[in-house]
């Protein structure tokens, strides 16, 4: 019944039932997901999926987002492509930074898949159909809360064996969103829904290579594919999630039939339904809950646990300040994080921008000299610039397994003798202590400067105001050079 | 290893040191191939994949086997579509009447994932560099190997939890197979396997709904895709197939990790090499063996445990015959047979084609009625014939757990007393009694005669002589209408 379920609540979920921190939930999402994309455009991985996938591309209907740069020195620029292969390529631009949205509980990346794969239709649709903010935010909504709630059915096993899971429930959100904005029939969302779960796509052995980017992309593609052609009568299975050989029981690694179907029908069964028809918003029950209110902005681009001590040492960064001393007057610190944080981001002396992404000493260098971490922090010129080192050099780290993994205590030695005291309790993004509208305006700000330069503040206004837009395209406009 | 090891000999092998048992049965299974490319071509899937994908399609440079048949009715005819898409359509055209080869040890279909993804190559980069009938055999093999070797490692668990192991498996085995026709380095196609790898298509919960057809045909693409990407640049594990978060581990299903890794080395780690550069063919040890000759081709396009039944029943009708008899004299037939065949196909009053396909009593009366069991035979109005009727309602089935699942044992009772007796030690199509390329070349022309017309023959003898061409672009003409 799952996956009928889910179409059907899909199907007949109306903008008017969605509570409005939903929709700023959604337009926060929309928003940073957009900056990501147009922040992560002129990654060399997004090039080269743009040169070799060329002799492929259709009628260009999409424009990509941001500023193409050419894989072989060439002048790049605006681009524009068919919708099949903007999914992808916009999908793996938004994720290559390892910036982009996060549900905590499930660690999904849930932007990447629904977002990718929307904005490419609405513009593509759009010449026949305009497709309204409201439409989209709605469908980015369904996909959203479909990815999440089959990621909770199958957390934590599913992730443990390897899979990635932004990815493997991606192509599904995608296809449930889809089939929202082109609205398609209950029947016709089930058997896309079928086509996009025959599609696993992402293991995890692909962290650390260009592939883990293209999971999004090809989960947004998958999911799009798999609507379209169910939409033209393409057939598959109406119980393709919950079925003996269906996906949550071939993905669900070493948790029981029982228990899959018991978390499957508690996260997507009857009883679990938020914010139908009438419009009242959120039940009674555990699980009525919308996943999206759930998701998570990044402040800064690198490994989650490093957070914390970023966020300690800006704060101290403008401590200092107050006092007339920078980070240069800094003797030595001293943190204790979580295990987990050394253990996995315990990299004393890292080469360039992307092992100081896995660098708990850079974190907290680039904190005390400048502040904050955004992008420009994790330039290689900057993880090898011997001011950055010298100060990289003087920071200590103790685990500490009284601590949250949000957490840490940081001691600051200065030149003249003073002592600073830092307490982070929850590191900022996280649920507890999340980015702001206009923290994550400077973040937008940031990542897109660079790439859309005088044209940013316009971005950053349109996509903020996407619920009121009668035509998604309209947007599309600011977002490329 | 494994991957490494899967890349560089795929890399080194040459085609002088392919056995000539090696290349016949290359030749042999790129013929069933094709034959089932345009016998499906006019299939419904095929169509609505083409129309719902056709606004995504890229230049054209590739044609589809066989006649287009529009999804809406419309003039159909001969179409060209991009590589990618054509590996897609030509996959689901091939796989659709389950009439394409069998790797029995794994029962991989392994020709639609790796056929449909180099011939699309052969064309659409034959304008820059004609590629010979020896370059796509000898990337045939590869392919072939890859790919069944790949199943023999995770075989039976990986099947049992409910993969669809053609298109697992063939999104890696078009990989390794673009890879060597478009001459990768070993490290570029290390990272194509991991690309492939981490696309894992094709749930069986899609049996029986278009989306089966899907399999081979998105693994193709994948593979295709997978190997372009790799080849400009785009970085993946080169620890794909083995590492701990990597596909064996994760789609190894209850197997253990231990087991996995002996089995992958046993099939494709140093040891298990075949057919290496100097030419001398298969050496020793047990599993140095070439998969591609324990591939088999289907007589019948119809599930495999039917075929017994269907090859005694047609030897029934020549001795009838001789006797100047048809089956319309038998009073009843008697057949014991594996218990399994009743189990999956026990279905006495099939309502129209598709359960004809699943019916060992309508198997059975073809074969006494027409002495063959070919796609004509499963049309829905001869499944729905009152004569073929008639004669399904005299047939009775035993089971009998002394029999082998491709043995059975008739006894027919004719209406004037005389009794005939059949006993199938081996049916048709099975190793100990494969198809010969006469029974194949049968096939091939029953299949595309009602798509090719008077051009049948030129399309047989043209893709007989594979071996000999210069520019495999010159056989696909004659594939096309």
């Amino acid at each position: 019944m799952a996956t009928h379920h889910l179409a059907s609540w899909s199907h007949n979920l109306r903008y008017s039932s969605l509570p409005p921190e939903v929709i700023h939930a959604a337009i926060k999402t929309f928003y940073n997901w957009t900056g990501c994309a147009i922040g992560g455009s002129n990654h060399p991985a997004k090039a080269i999926a743009y040169k070799t996938l060329s002799p492929f591309f259709g009628k260009p209907t999409y424009s990509l987002l941001g500023r193409h740069h050419d894989a072989d020195g060439g002048a790049g620029g605006y681009k524009s492509v068919d919708a099949q292969h903007a999914a992808l390529i916009n999908g793996i631009a938004s994720h290559v930074h390892h910036y982009d949205d996060t549900h905590l509980d499930t660690i999904i990346h849930p932007a990447g898949p629904v977002a990718s794969a929307l904005l490419a239709v609405a513009e593509w649709k759009g010449s026949e159909t305009k497709i309204s903010g409201k439409d989209f935010l709605l469908a980015l909504v369904v996909g959203v809360e479909a990815e999440c709630k089959l990621g909770l059915a199958v957390w934590p096993e599913h992730y443990d064996v390897g899979w990635h899971i932004t990815s493997t429930t991606g192509s599904i959100g995608a296809a449930v969103a889809v089939s929202k904005l082109l609205g398609l029939s209950i029947e016709q969302t089930s058997h896309a829904i079928g086509i996009a779960a025959t599609q696993v796509i992402g293991l995890r052995e692909m962290f650390g290579a260009h592939t883990k980017s293209f999971h999004p992309g090809s989960a947004a593609q998958s999911g799009l594919m798999a609507t379209v052609m169910a939409q033209g009568g393409y057939t598959s299975s109406l119980q393709a999630l919950e079925a003996k050989r269906g996906w949550v029981n071939v993905v669900g690694a070493t948790k029981s039939t029982d228990e899959l179907q018991a978390d499957l029908d508690k996260w997507l069964g009857i009883g679990a339904t938020i914010g139908e028809q009438d419009g009242v918003g959120l039940p009674d029950g555990a699980t009525g809950r919308w996943e999206i209110l759930r998701n998570s902005f990044k402040p800064y681009p690198c490994g989650i646990v490093i957070h914390p001590i970023i966020d300690g040492c800006s704060q101290l960064h403008h401590d200092l300040k107050a006092r007339g001393l920078s980070g240069h007057d800094v003797a030595s610190v001293h943190a204790r994080v979580h295990p987990l944080v050394l253990e996995l981001t315990g990299k004393p002396k890292p080469r360039d921008g992307l092992e100081g992404k896995f660098s708990f000493y850079h974190g907290a260098a680039i904190g005390l000299l400048y502040g904050k971490g955004t992008p420009s922090q994790y330039e290689d010129s900057v993880v090898q610039d011997p001011e950055v080192i010298a100060i990289r050099d003087r920071i200590q780290g103790t685990a500490d397994r009284s601590l949250n993994a949000d957490e840490t205590r940081i001691v600051v030695m200065i030149n003249d003798g003073q002592v600073l005291e830092k307490h982070v309790v929850h590191a900022v993004g996280s649920l507890e202590v999340p980015m702001d509208d206009k923290a994550l305006e400077m973040k937008f700000k940031d990542q897109c400067m660079g790439v859309l330069g005088e044209k940013v503040d316009t971005a950053s206004q349109e996509c903020w105001g996407i619920e009121i837009v009668e035509d998604v395209r309209s947007i599309v406009k600011s977002l490329c050079t």
